[in-house]
């Protein structure tokens, strides 16, 4: 029996890159099939879904939803709310009223778990309708996916970042810090690594959450590098814990800021990179130690998008609504890696992912817990995305000395 | 009479994203002309020259050299070495030594006078030869040119970033203030406002070294802005000054670190936006505050290059060569605007702009001293580049309200 009637999309959570490549190809895709009868968005996620605030996608032009698919950040804006079963029985009373039948979400775990409270809400109230949960983080942090879309081209913006640092560093020396986000899981930073070409290139050292942070340790492995190369690159995430699972920015600032799902501010601020800056430069008496924060620069750059991340965001929207139709099940599309490199989506039960974290599985990590291992890079490359910019160094010979001959 | 011998090409202060265009401009024109029987490359700026750290660029592979011009970075590694009288001296026996006729520093105005000192040092040993300096400087700071190689790539980057930035705010809310480079001049800070579209985009301030900041005003100018858009984006130069001249940082780094030119460390911390932050925050009582300082991040982005900015450089290389070989006077490339848009070079005296700072026009700050006008924005715009990407946002009607209505 088909269901008929409106279909609405929700973007949750941080944007990315790409969540508009994903919103994009459930408005193109929705519009083809007669049972959806329109295609509505609610602006600022849940918010807007419980305030009725919503926009008529299905007026929107081919040109500019093309345009909109290939900018960054989230189109009908976003929200870090977290709805509770009074929350979702309120939303109810406005699917019902709305004659909503499809629901799309595009975002993370949180919203992976948004989807399923109100899926488990519908089935209690009787009212039928499709559920899908669209993937989407940078932090990569979904089970049950090879990976998700809006990392690819995060790490791709990590990735030439640590590219253009590692020849300036080469070029003027020193020791460089930089501070990638990521919770509790490493992916993102790791992608620090893509920027290795030549033996000697950063970053030499690469710290993650998944493993727990030693100050000497660190110490001890920068002195190292430096003395073997002259300039010592470091990527960190942001999330970082000491042996007991306290992060390590969690000694640092008195007010510790928390969003409503109980995170712990860690972006937007520069204090961890300052603090492990001050903690080398005393360490190691080296003066030109230098830090930065990736910050909110990272997720949302333009002009800096892998077309894989593009073309997969836009797959994975188009799926949801293919799946919407052809199954009567709710569920989270997610992507599987098949073969050297090609991908399948699959509709997977909410209830396997939701409010989970995927971590850096242990072959990904090298057994000093400051590197990534061949598998990693392997496993990052296809996901770049083609026309990366060559970095090429100068191999011309040495001129003998006249005047002061070695 | 023809001047025969070698020539010889060093990088100095801090790389840029098109500094080896430059480089290869020279070495290829070099490699034309019978006169100069061989080019050379010194290692790490005037430290290289000292130490006779050379390398033979005519053992350079074509491809290689057009790779390596297109790989942000001083690919012959850089110095912040300032040279006195008694250096000088050590380098010009070094020159005589090897037969070095033509020298070509590629750099800033500490470079441009390390030239300057180098060339008058030669006419005092009545050492003929040709001493060119090529600009390059992310600051944009040098006097007599419209603009300086470097900046128009660091302006693109600015610019996209604040793109996504204003992007990423829109869908989140809050206030958002980032921290570009620029000690003296607010050129790359100013870039922001490239990133403007909508009449709600920001960056809605800009705070730069050329008018004293006041905290008071600053907060306010934030208020204003956050309670009409609902929400706020700042660019703000890392070199800010109170009313008597002193930088903000100063009062906050307890440590004060200088290089060997007397400049105090800017870059590599966090802290002057974390003091904005905690100081929005406190004034206005707003919690989502959050602060990212450029940094690093900016200045060899690979992939983010202005194709302006990289003809411009290369043609800066290859000019300073047919200089050399056509005059007999000693001097510095200078770029000047023709048209709407379009460039020639000069060479100009080494005395107009060595050691000397060039600052933001008067006519490209608003009187409010918050942001840059419209003459600086097209100034700005031919520089920035072709295909820069297409930043849209959806513009489908509101669906009315059933349950709730307004």
């Amino acid at each position: 029996m088909e269901l008929i009637g409106k279909a609405l999309i929700a973007q949750g959570g941080g944007p990315t890159a790409v969540i508009n490549q994903s919103m994009a190809g459930i408005v193109a895709e929705a519009r083809k099939y007669k049972q959806i009868t329109t295609v509505y968005g609610a602006l600022r996620g849940v918010e807007g879904l419980i305030n009725e605030d919503f926009i008529d996608l299905t007026q929107e032009t081919s040109f500019n939803l093309d345009q909109v698919a290939q900018t960054p950040s989230s189109a009908l804006f976003s929200t870090r709310v977290k709805p509770d079963a009074n929350y979702c029985k309120e939303i109810f009373k406005v699917l019902k009223a709305h004659d909503i039948r499809y629901f799309f979400y595009i975002g993370g775990n949180d919203s992976a778990d948004t989807v399923h409270i109100i899926s488990e809400e519908a089935k209690l109230d009787n009212y039928e309708f499709r559920a899908i949960h669209v993937p989407k983080t940078i932090d990569n942090d979904l089970l049950v996916n090879d990976h998700t879309p809006g990392y690819s081209s995060a790490a791709r913006f990590v990735t030439q970042a640590f590219s253009g640092i590692n020849l300036d560093m080469k070029a003027l020396s020193g020791i460089y810090i930089g501070v990638v986000m990521g919770r509790n899981a490493g992916f993102l930073t790791a992608a620090a690594a893509g920027a290795q070409k030549f033996t000697e290139d950063g970053p030499h050292l690469i710290y993650l959450p998944e493993r727990p942070f030693i100050i000497e340790n660190f110490v001890a492995d920068i002195k190292k590098v430096y003395e073997q190369y002259g300039y010592c690159i470091v990527a960190v995430s942001e999330g970082i814990k000491d042996i007991s699972g306290t992060p390590i920015i969690v000694s640092l600032l008195k007010d510790i800021e928390k969003d409503a799902h109980g995170n712990i501010t860690l972006s937007g601020t520069g204090a961890l990179g300052d603090l492990l800056t001050q903690t080398v430069k005393q360490g190691l008496g080296i003066s030109r130690v230098r830090s930065d924060t990736f910050g909110y620069i990272q997720r949302c750059f333009p002009g800096c998008v892998s077309d894989v991340d593009q073309h997969e965001a836009r797959e994975a929207g188009e799926k949801a609504v293919q799946f919407a139709l052809s199954t009567c099940c709710n569920g989270s599309i997610t992507i599987h890696r098949i073969g050297d490199y090609a991908v399948e989506y699959k509709l997977t039960p909410l209830a396997e992912l939701a409010g989970k974290t995927k971590y850096m599985p242990d072959d990904f990590i090298n057994p000093a817990g400051n590197h990534v291992t061949d598998a990693f890079k392997n496993y990052l490359r296809p996901l770049l995305g083609s026309n990366l910019p060559s970095i090429a160094k100068l191999i011309a010979p040495k001129v003998p000395k006249i005047l002061r001959k070695d």
